[in-house]
């Protein structure tokens, strides 16, 4: 169940971007998108972040393999029902030769098509359906297919999720458009599930790579749904160049409404995150560094304890302090503490605040959008990051996953 | 849903100390003791551990202050039903009250007695019914009253958590006996929820402090339920020195013993994990450090989808996998992890074993005591933690709670 989560509105054609989805035969339902594949047009920039895992899966260590030998990717290719993690020589070797087939399709080189997958861990994933369904595609992109493309990489989510904005800048039209997909094994480190965001502003591959590191930082590395960083998160961000706007002509206008838009992805994931009914922002502020904030914020967004009182709209303010309490961080002082759920104050200075009332308290947690902000009073850093609750839906998901 | 755990077994009395327990009326039924007073005879040592937290319950900032002025206590008196946390220097006072109200029935002074608490956060703690109850407690007092004191510190304990012990050495008979509570908010950092223990041993205080430490390690600070650290983890051991065996006699026949019971209270926590269906082992040998091998076996003890997937007895290791890979730890090689369960491998090098089936794992998921082994192969270092699965009754339970 989504909380606030809308269908994609309009999805504008980014100009240098064409897109196609099929069902190619990972997935068992016919009806059902598993293939996606993304035609970049020469001259435009790209940039990557991935999985800080250990375990990263075959197609992150070949796309890691493509971009350093040729950083300008032309094709992405991304399947869905299957993590190809897991894998060793074999799925790389996967990877590799569906790689090599979309090469051929599109007159480019292996490398410059970057894979990915999402879906189940440790599988083998068939090459064949991916063989048999990269012709089609090829001639089958068009500009207008942002949303097939969305379908295309959904697991456990509930609704496909892209954003697409227009700016004008100096009398000239900027458009930025981007899909995303994941609802579980949401906590990324240094990129998200998996998320491609496309823009015809003109940025060059450096400072493309630095932007794309800012936009995650407050985007989808402040997300988390239950701790859980997957093998596979990747997220990609291409420059085409055709508006003609560059970094220094766009200015903050630019910068601001990308931050928008991957914002907007970020937390459409938590909106639809596996048994989800709340979408919860958990704002830190006062603390004597960023690292100490955001360890404040995720150790809340975290506990289960207070994920669990979040579902069953307690106001159990008891359970924030606890997760205060527990957080690993370098000074705090407990005398100093506020503690707020929207507006209304709970904590003042480490105590009940007198005003509290009960009512007041399951009033704000009966909301579909909580916001929980703590002042630790030390400091300026601040960290804002999305989760959700932790219902029964959640266990019933992940506990019939593969049955 | 308790896995394994038994009602205690016979207690044996502890040379030294005596016991008593009854209602005083911080709970609401009348049928469920709420208050216990532990005596402890003059001459004994007494050493402690408290909670990590930042937000420190009252209890546990008055029983240091309590251990610095003196040493050697001569009261426990432990309330359940009421944490006494959160609740400032009126919180502070009622403690402080509490103990004078001890002290003076039991002709000590108040810093000889040493106040524990534990229920729901944030509530005052009501000095009234304490005060009235307490002249019972110290006419009851018995030496046979473990069990007793053991149901005077439950919460959402489904059964009272005893183990008692004894070991001849030299012809001389050293007896241990230990009560614990707590089955969710648990991830002690430094000791647990509420755990005391007593022997007859003879050990004076600094060593005693230094071995509690020992034990504490591979017991209360080896179990996870919900990686949530509670503010009024305590853990006492006393040690009455009436049987006349000292440390160097007792040799590693004494350590042996105490450390087996600390692991058995430890272990009956987890065994009665808010919701559990699942005791699960996950021992990680291998590991360059002591402290990456604790980090990967309590990420795996943590992960929301591993418990998911213990609860549904399903053998997802991709989840296992994911987990490993997510832990914070010094250096991995992924080709080199071997991956268990019970004496089936499933991942051997960092691949799935050639012999592994599904219809294998499912047989080892569907037990209800779980053992998840993992080798780095990289060096000496081991840790062993114990942990419960994520089911549908630790959210109803814990959605619940206050309700």
């Amino acid at each position: 169940m989504a909380v606030g989560l809308q269908a994609p509105g309009e999805l504008y054609p980014v100009d240098g971007i064409r897109l196609a989805a099929t069902h190619c035969g990972i997935k068992k339902d016919p009806a059902v998108k598993d293939l996606s594949l993304i035609e970049i047009a020469a001259g435009a920039s790209v940039a990557a972040v991935f999985t800080q895992s250990h375990f990263c899966a075959a197609p992150v260590i070949l796309c890691r393999r493509h971009l350093q030998a040729q950083p300008a990717a032309r094709y992405l290719l991304i399947n869905s029902g299957n993590a190809n993690a897991a894998t060793g020589e074999a799925g790389l070797e996967t990877a590799a030769a569906s790689c090599a087939v979309v090469a051929a399709a599109g007159g480019v080189t292996a490398e410059e098509v970057l894979p990915f997958s999402t879906g189940v861990i440790a599988e083998a994933l068939p090459l064949e359906p991916i063989r048999g369904a990269i012709p089609r595609l090829v001639d089958t992109l068009a500009a207008d297919a942002w949303l097939a493309a969305a379908e295309g990489i959904m697991t456990t989510d509930t609704l496909p999720k892209a954003v697409s904005t227009r700016v004008e800048i100096d009398g000239r039209r900027v458009t930025m458009t981007g899909i995303a997909k994941g609802s579980g094994m949401i906590k990324p480190n240094m990129a998200t599930m998996l998320a491609f965001v496309a823009t015809d502003a003109a940025i060059d591959g450096d400072a493309l790579q630095t932007l794309l590191g800012e936009l995650v930082a407050t985007s989808f590395n402040a997300i988390t749904v239950d701790g859980d960083t997957s093998t596979n998160d990747s997220c990609v961000l291409i420059a085409t160049g055709a508006s003609g706007v560059d970094l220094d002509g766009g200015g903050d206008k630019l910068r601001n409404a990308l931050r928008k838009l991957f914002e907007q992805l970020a937390q459409a994931i938590i909106r639809d995150a596996e048994g989800a009914t709340k979408f919860v922002e958990v704002e830190v502020e006062g603390a004597d560094s960023d690292a100490d904030a955001r360890s404040v914020a995720f150790t809340i967004a975290e506990s289960p304890l207070v994920k669990t009182a979040l579902f069953a709209s307690d106001p159990n303010w008891g359970r924030l302090i606890m997760a205060i309490g527990r957080a690993p961080l370098g000074r705090i002082d407990p005398q100093r503490v506020d503690v707020c759920l929207g507006e209304l104050r709970l904590l003042h200075r480490g105590l009940p605040d007198p005003d509290y009332r009960e009512a007041l308290g399951l009033a704000e947690m009966r909301r579909s959008e909580i916001r929980i902000r703590v002042n630790l009073n030390l400091g300026d850093a601040r960290a804002r990051v999305w989760t959700s609750d932790l219902s029964y839906d959640y266990v019933r998901i992940n506990a019939e996953y593969r049955s």
